[in-house]
């Protein structure tokens, strides 16, 4: 990795973002998909806001504050509903999310 | 940081991404700013495309080889303006281009 | 709507990726899960496909053309998929894929 | 286009979105390119919240009216930016802008 030094937050919102996207691409390759719908959907929310509060960050944007309470809250719900399955990936994605929502 | 396992080319890609934002942002601010138009459009864009580069590995598309040559042309683009600046968000931006190049 | 004018083809991306994200979602809910996989990803693919479409198109950015020929590639895919199945969604989302592919 | 229907508020956040993007890629070519600083700022800002409230909405993700919320605020503070310049593509996003947030 190169030298460029971010924020604890915009590195907490990157690794976020990416492992909710991970984390519903693998849902959708489970056999018990039927209990990963509302998994699959939080994480993509989870994702997209992650991703704009990261990049919110880096532009120095004056709706950081409101667009990290957002992530904050996206983060919880996400990780409310990962944390109750068995899945390594949703498992890891719950701490994803936790870690984030608190460093939002 | 959390426990999750990213590719070094996922890495490059999200570090690429948020650098370009914060170069072109930096970059707004600068007093030479007629000298830096080049270099914010080709930022902007290759922020972009960085972005998606790093979401569809996530995601395993089958489009990731097209999408990772295209970032691999953007970030080269973008470097070869960047390091024409003495800025150091402009050398740290064409460093972190020329790696997620690399990587891709 | 205002009076701002896009290209057809501009409109055609952003039309194709929010059918695209708004056929993702409701295939999440279906009673057929198990048949909605694949739908879902390419639907997921292409919606991020298309946006970044429309918006290198508004930059005037020097990757239009590639990012075009992707997105047409990403469109005929997603477009193969939906067109399989009955629910109305997939039909106005294949669709909206066959004529963003044509435009690009 | 095709028959898929958006509605409204989905409609304006999708062009606003882009004609924000464009009018920050005119600002950037712009003679007068100091005065343009907190304009190209603002547009780039709003650009990527209403692509993320279309999406959102599209969705039917359960923080859409947080999301509603922020994506007016932001439209707003770019029109006061945008309003102050004479140039057709700030006049344009101006009222794309008022428009969204309208909306919203």
């Amino acid at each position: 990795m190169n030298d460029i030094q971010f924020s604890d937050c915009t590195k907490a919102c990157m690794s976020c973002s990416l492992a909710c996207t991970s984390c519903a691409n693998a849902c959708l390759k489970e056999e018990n998909l039927e209990m990963m719908r509302e998994c699959i959907q939080r994480c993509l929310d989870c994702a997209d806001i992650c991703q704009l509060c990261a990049r919110m960050q880096q532009k120095e944007s004056p709706f950081v504050k409101e667009i990290c309470e957002l992530c904050a809250k996206a983060c919880e719900y996400c990780a409310d509903e990962c944390s109750q399955h068995e899945h390594q990936h949703c498992q890891q994605c719950a701490d994803a999310c936790r870690e984030c929502a608190a460093e939002c």
